[in-house]
């Protein structure tokens, strides 16, 4: 349970960022699909990290195994599973860090939890790991496909400067994600600084999800909403989540209302979200990312024997995850949302009735 | 699972507010544990409506009955039952809006969901459900409180004014469970206007967790802190969630780190979880409430057969749901927290002999 | 979960023999169906005690109150919790007992378990929380009859004298749910002499599942067999089960292997089941009774302070909880069903675009 | 969920028997614990084929390789992922059987239930899998050795014939896994002349787990027994099971209570569980395994255009599938008595006080 996520179309993940390989076991994807092996290679590559100076320079081969579940190019119904071997192991680049907590990573925390230290670049806390949720994502987005719901992501906010527009079609060519082509230029220029300085920079995702049913997410505890939020801050480094207008809580009722009329919504304050559940529109949400611990400036903090110490990272680390982040925000918000679609087949007797009885 | 939460300490509610009952079964309770029945009926006092001009004047007569799992005093380690009668069932009140979609409401989502127009004043997404969800977190703060983990929540924001101190034991005696004595008057004011030009507003709720063990949480799936953001979001109205500091997406890795000393954390940024995990320091969390919806001025709608109608709602509702919302607040996160420290205790193989070798 | 079963169409019960009331939440039922409430009481009354010499005099009143999740006769989509409150709870009967452990009951394991005795005949461990599961069952045979599946279940031996012939319909009539009337006076016999002789006897029940789709059942580890299996042993006295030809492990494959024809299988060796998934053919299996554990004899045991002690039991039980137990063995395999039913329809990708695009 | 088993120790596989792969990912397994990877590979080694004349001499090469949850020789507490590669994947073996639905297999369920005729040896249905559980019952027994318990298996009946004795000691030396020395030559002569006719045998596997702590189980529907017997009918070509004495459905009340001393019970008809809870005494069930549906003679048949065939297998196949089954009983039971022995270690609260506040 600890390392699955969903219930109908649910993946578990497995790997530690420098052991020998990690990945993940796609569970209740519908049988008789194309499989689009293409498609999943494109997704991991554009999380994968040293494209470009705005992530981190070191090279992952994120190069994926389907070792089972599809067959002549299809789906068969049975788990599908995805192994990606590490094959840059610099365990030694970690040597000095060896029995030092990290600020702002969770060395210390799986420590004390599990009284083990794995020193190799954070282990199974690693965004690593994030590789195989977007391997989920891929094969999410191919069930989504097949309905024509389509999911984008981008970058809004970069170290408190905000968008002025969003414009996803441009995300998709931009270097950093940027859905602002305005701002992009200014972000850059801040990430540059950052990284000269040897910081990092906090960040916001924007996530929106076109061509939605209405009747998605299974209240009152398995909720679109709800569960989406688990999602997004179930990420590495992703602190909080809004769904709809963030400034809602700022609002009146009047204001944050959103009045309907027979060809929709009048507006989309909430997000695409009622009760729970899907209303048609858009699903409109934003994630919060915290700036990447990864810095390299001295900081305090103690070892494992609670000796008091002077941390001096070394190494390559991506001077903000929110772009990186973007692509596994996407990932995950497939992943709910299939779930959703395939759980919401079950809730009506007709639905019932017209897979049994061809009514 | 749709109307259940939690993996071990596990509860599953039931009940629409019209209809005869509401109510929770609280499965996984440890057996043996001294069960404070007068603490029960004062949680659910707390986010009983009625009490002042902050919140509806509907009166709710919230009488738990315990049905079973509590055995002279005691739990026994079986399923607790506890229904809630509804003796204030006045669907009249409802019936000028039996067939329209009230704006910012989940009539839409449902009725397209389900195929079923259940009008009765929300029915199962009305927020009346939530006092099941008090219930069976009264329950999990009695185990908390055997270990010493204490949970407190209050209003930090209303209508875009937000507090300058955070002070819980003000909370508690406050009429509107205001954590700033000094703007209490002010909010007071917002909503006394809102509720006499029949509107509403949004606010904030920060929670506090102190006494944290170190070690609670489940990377990577069924982390503290994506767990506790699926229980916020589940709550009705609840569009968003922070965990720890509110601007650490606009702050620097140098900024944001919490720098460690052989006595802890020297700040708190990360709101006392790392890598999904607690690591001993408070969690500080904020939820964001949307306005009530339920507000007395015209809207545009539809009904339920696609005609343009104008709404004009009457009733009693809160002016704003973040009040009693903090409340609910406080019984999700001790659902979660208790979920996750029973556990935990099966993580460490240690753990396991000390329990069945009295190691 | 440990009081819950299933996973789209989940119940979960509560409740203790001789505490206020016991009862259910039944979620995960499709919106839309008619809710046959006359039936659901019939279900119970099937399985109530005290109808004739065959089983308990002990007088249970079984009436259900449905406390939501129906609304004008229909289900709708929510949570359907039933209780049935206890009328005679005569805990003073059982106090000549309150110490000591019952031979063949669960006083000994509760006890240790949980370091609580509820002496109060049983408590959570009676058959007579199968009530609730006979409730659950019946909502199942209501969705199971839309698509037309059909479960019945009948005695097919008692006191290790079996049937010649299984007839159902007779079954159905008769006072001990003989499936074969030539063998019921030769049973009922037994049965009063077992009375007489203040002993008990065990029974084995036979099930058949009528108009099964093909493809029920979702390998490899929520197989339609081996979840009816869990269903059956989690039934109060069980303790075994068989799929099928209960001598398929003393034949040859030859012997065993069902051939197949253009119109269906040639035989039903494999009780209509293969590699976990439904073939077609009737669901046959049978379900193994232990004699009741209260006999009116003298029997050595121990009380809670480890003394040795003689039981002597008074009061009123079923010769043989095998008759009565059909009837939950039938509300069991209704529950299993219905949630392979409902798992089933997410499996192909035909069926999802049918319900989303009409397909 | 579908191809998951466990709620806290789970497990979850994947793999066609002729993929590229079968692998499972063990969760849930607590840290701090020697990782025996010499056991594993010695477990994996008990269940493959080839060894002698008693199985197939299709030559699998079990080997397993470690991909995560393993640092320095322990356990982290993150999952463990085993992959087992396919090396010897002839699949123009199945040729000749490609569009033909053999006799006692899943290749008819499967085709129609998913749409896919995957012919390449049962795929995904194709007791290769079991390899894979052979490999989390390995980590189990790892577990539960830790705290004394101890699983052992063997075959008590072949082609109807039964032993007369029970010795797991003898059963560990002997070629077919045989409880009785005295039967082992009548069971291999009947093995011997199964095969030669081209047929094959069922078979009874009998399980014991010794020095169980009493209170693993939680009732009422993840009980100690009913979810064994879920793990048991799961395993390929399993049709029933009895937990205690298999001829408990045919004894009185007196006959089978097991009466209780201060040392215990006097006798063990239960097979240790009372109320779905473990009493202490061992652990004694029963399995039925049909005989290997993989035969050589001719049997009558369709394709998958409905046209009626004559199937004639080739290859190589376990004459009897109870011997090496008996190998994934062990398995199955130490995954389930894992899961029950830390589940429980949640169910007082003196235990969770234990762990906490080390009382």
């Amino acid at each position: 349970m600890f390392n699955s996520f969903g219930e109908i179309f649910r993946f578990t993940t497995f790997g530690e960022s420098h052991g020998k390989a990690i990945g993940v076991i796609v569970d209740g994807v519908p049988a008789g699909m194309d499989f689009d092996e293409e498609f999943l290679i494109r997704e991991l590559d554009r999380r994968r990290p040293g494209k470009n100076r705005f992530s981190t320079q070191r090279k992952e081969s994120d190069t994926p195994e389907i070792l089972s579940g599809v067959f002549e190019g299809k789906t068969t119904g049975t788990p599908i599973a995805i192994v990606i071997f590490n094959k840059d192991q610099k365990s030694k680049d970690y040597s000095n860090i060896k029995d030092i907590f990290r600020p702002g990573h969770a060395d210390f925390t799986y420590f004390h939890k599990y009284g083990i230290r794995d020193y190799r670049g954070g282990g199974r806390s690693s965004a690593r790991e994030t590789a195989a949720r977007v391997a989920a994502g891929a094969i999410a987005k191919m069930i989504l496909k097949e309905v024509g719901i389509k999911i984008e992501a981008g970058v809004i906010e970069i170290g408190g400067i905000r968008a002025k527009t969003i414009d996803f079609e441009y995300a998709k060519k931009s270097e950093i994600f940027a859905v602002d082509k305005e701002k992009e230029k200014e972000w850059m220029d801040l990430i540059d600084k950052a990284r000269n300085e040897h910081n990092s920079l906090g960040g916001v995702v924007r996530l929106r999800i076109k061509n939605m049913p209405i009747g998605l997410g299974e209240p009152i505890y398995y909720k679109l909403d709800n569960i989406l939020a688990s999602a997004m801050v179930s990420i590495n480094a992703v602190k909080g989540v809004y769904i709809g207008n963030p400034n809602a809580h700022k609002l009146t009722g009047l204001e944050n209302n959103d009045e309907i009329s027979k060809s929709g919504f009048l507006s989309n304050n909430s997000g695409g979200v009622l009760g729970g559940i899907s209303n048609g529109e858009d699903i409109e949400l934003e994630v919060f990312f915290k700036p990447t611990p990864s810095i390299f400036k001295p900081q305090k903090s103690i070892d494992i024997n609670g000796n008091e110490v002077e941390v001096n990272l070394k190494g390559r680390h991506d001077p903000i995850v929110a772009i990186r982040g973007s692509v596994v925000v996407e990932a995950m918000a497939a992943c709910v949302v299939t779930d959703m679609l395939l759980l919401n087949t079950t809730r009506k007797i007709e639905n019932i009735k017209k897979v049994y009885l061809n009514n």
